[in-house]
């Protein structure tokens, strides 16, 4: 397949996992269909009932990597690149303790991490079937390597930036008085399918009212002249990197003076937090510089979330920009500046990029036009 | 919404769920985004990395139920019914612990059970809330109640068995040779959602050899007279119950007589599994009654997976039809009888209905032909 992670790179991927684990005290990491499956092995699994586990030990151990997988599902996997990898692959058939068998392979660890998605019945019977063995997250392990991108990573958050870019800048054609938000929503979905992504992941369109609930999707409400409508769109390319941007725009008209100075202030707040954002500043800070023009204008109390979020595999991941998060920020990381202002039962706005720390300082990748745009 | 579960139904199904909590000794359930959510509340809820959480006491216990929120998803709940049902709506804010707020109001529990699919990040996050406090499973409180199909549930999985039925039905027009797997899915997949479904969910073309592997979905395998081909579809109505039905079909003539008889075993072998279904046998002699004519056959080997699984607002959900669940199955209980044959690298076929089990005995809900049809 096209998008095929290079091999020496999941070869490395997993090595330093390993290294990571063994850093960490841990012994082995065991790991379930999810991202972190697919960030190591380049496959995401399927994650029904049936256990599907990467055991990974960390550096040091004897016992070599394997997977566990339901008899029936291995033949999902590519077996070339998981032999090529040195993984073992463990086939289990129903009525069989899957469980058991990891126990078996995992060489009598002290200390197991699991992946941070894991459901809790996989939880429960690992746990079941280690006795006395104290288990903890693999997030801490794998976001190690997960939060800083590498070039190809960044180059895939920049095209699924540039693939979204495209979608806001349809808008026009999209987004017009009396459609429903639910209208609009499946036109802009089947733009993001258009523009390169494999499915539109979420879809908001938050007009008038909605757009003071910052996670509404759509509804039946039409679309009305002079309304204020947030668009908070996204999706995953086929390599699984995703986008997600957030404009917000004037619906039929000049929008009244106090929106436009409300909506100045967020502007101007998340230019600021933009370019706060450099090598050896932390996570908070670019919260901070989010946070302090909109407290210092009155509106504090409408910015009602965090400044924003990592992204990459998922939609959501570390690091999260949050006050109380002291982690330094380092090349490689890349999240979500969006800062909004909320007014319930009237209105709302955000407005957001993906940005990439650099050696420097921040690389944007989202760069169309962040004014309260009148369509 | 027009398909809104009842307030008085969901009212019943969190007294039950609190009634059998306490029957197994648990203090309180913690119930995650999911299909257990969405069953006792009538909301799926968002599964994102914040916390939203069903905290329901076991009868007996003084607090009352709570929904846990984090204050930007709020939005998307029905106050009106979940204050009809009594549950307290508390939100909480990105930088506060939800944890500790779960712990506040659970009212110092000494047993909890979490949702099966709760992501370990949480389990540990409440773990760690509630030291010392054991944790189990959700999964065998709320699968007493979901494992009986009310008289509404069995209209949604009848409604959902004809929808995919009507989708078999015109396979002749999607399903020809010299079109890939993947042409012919993407077909599939729009007849679902045209027949009534939200999505589709799973849509397995697996022609010739990739017919032997029972969860492969599609490839750019181009299909060929003569081919052997296993189509395993189904998704979700509006009302989250789910079809399921599997038909494998001889494209450009008639099949050979060596795989007519093989399939002739299949059938048979699904036909006494079906008859097999009253109230007052056990899971397990369903699965019997599968595999034994398959076995004497001599194909026992190539039957590589249980006889059925459980479905409803879950495409897989107890009970089981596999060997080893002794289970008694009662008036209500919906699941697959779906055996098949595989031969590696040359063709496999399965048969699949959903079955309910009624007063007297058994009801299908796929009534398309289960011959081997010949387009």
């Amino acid at each position: 397949m096209s998008h095929a992670v290079p091999t020496e790179l999941l070869a490395d991927r997993l090595r330093r996992a390993g290294e990571v684990a063994a850093e960490q005290g841990q012994d082995v990491l065991l790991i379930t269909p999810g991202t972190d499956l697919r960030y190591l092995v380049d496959h995401s699994g399927e994650s029904h009932e049936r256990l599907t586990c990467l055991v990974l030990p960390a550096a040091g151990h004897r016992a070599p990597p394997a997977l566990v997988v339901p008899r029936l599902e291995a033949p999902g996997f590519d077996t070339a690149t998981l032999e090529a990898l040195g993984i073992e692959i463990l086939t289990w058939t129903d009525g069989e303790d899957p469980y058991l068998l990891v126990s078996d392979l995992a060489g009598g660890p002290t200390r197991m991490a699991v992946a941070d998605g894991m459901p809790a019945h996989h939880v429960f019977g690992l746990r079941d079937a280690f006795p006395d063995v104290p288990q903890s997250l693999a997030g801490p392990v794998v976001r190690e390597l997960r939060m800083r991108k590498d070039a190809a990573e960044i180059a895939e958050l920049r095209a699924a930036g540039a693939a979204i870019d495209r979608v806001h800048a349809r808008m026009a054609e999209l987004l017009k008085p009396g459609r429903t938000e639910a209208q609009v929503g499946a036109d802009i979905a089947a733009a993001i399918v258009a523009e390169g992504h494999t499915e539109a992941a979420f879809v908001i369109v938050g007009s008038g009212p909605n757009g003071a609930s910052p996670h509404h999707d759509v509804s039946d409400r039409v679309i009305e002249p002079g309304d204020i409508v947030v668009i908070d769109i996204g999706g995953p390319l086929p390599s699984g990197y995703h986008s997600d941007c957030t404009r917000t725009y004037a619906v039929g008209g000049e929008p009244s003076a106090e929106i436009a100075a409300t909506y100045a202030v967020l502007q101007e707040a998340q230019e600021r937090s933009v370019q706060s954002v450099r090598p050896g500043v932390s996570a908070q800070s670019v919260d901070d510089a989010a946070r302090e023009p909109i407290t210092e204008a009155g509106h504090g109390s409408r910015f009602v979330h965090r400044t924003g979020h990592g992204i990459g595999l998922d939609v959501h991941e570390e690091p999260y920009i949050v006050g109380g998060n002291a982690l330094t920020l380092e090349p490689g990381m890349a999240f979500s500046v969006e800062p909004g202002i909320y007014t319930d039962g009237a209105w709302g706005a955000r407005i957001e990029d993906i940005v990439v720390v650099t050696e420097s300082g921040v690389d944007r990748l989202n760069n169309g036009p962040r004014d309260l745009v009148v369509l």
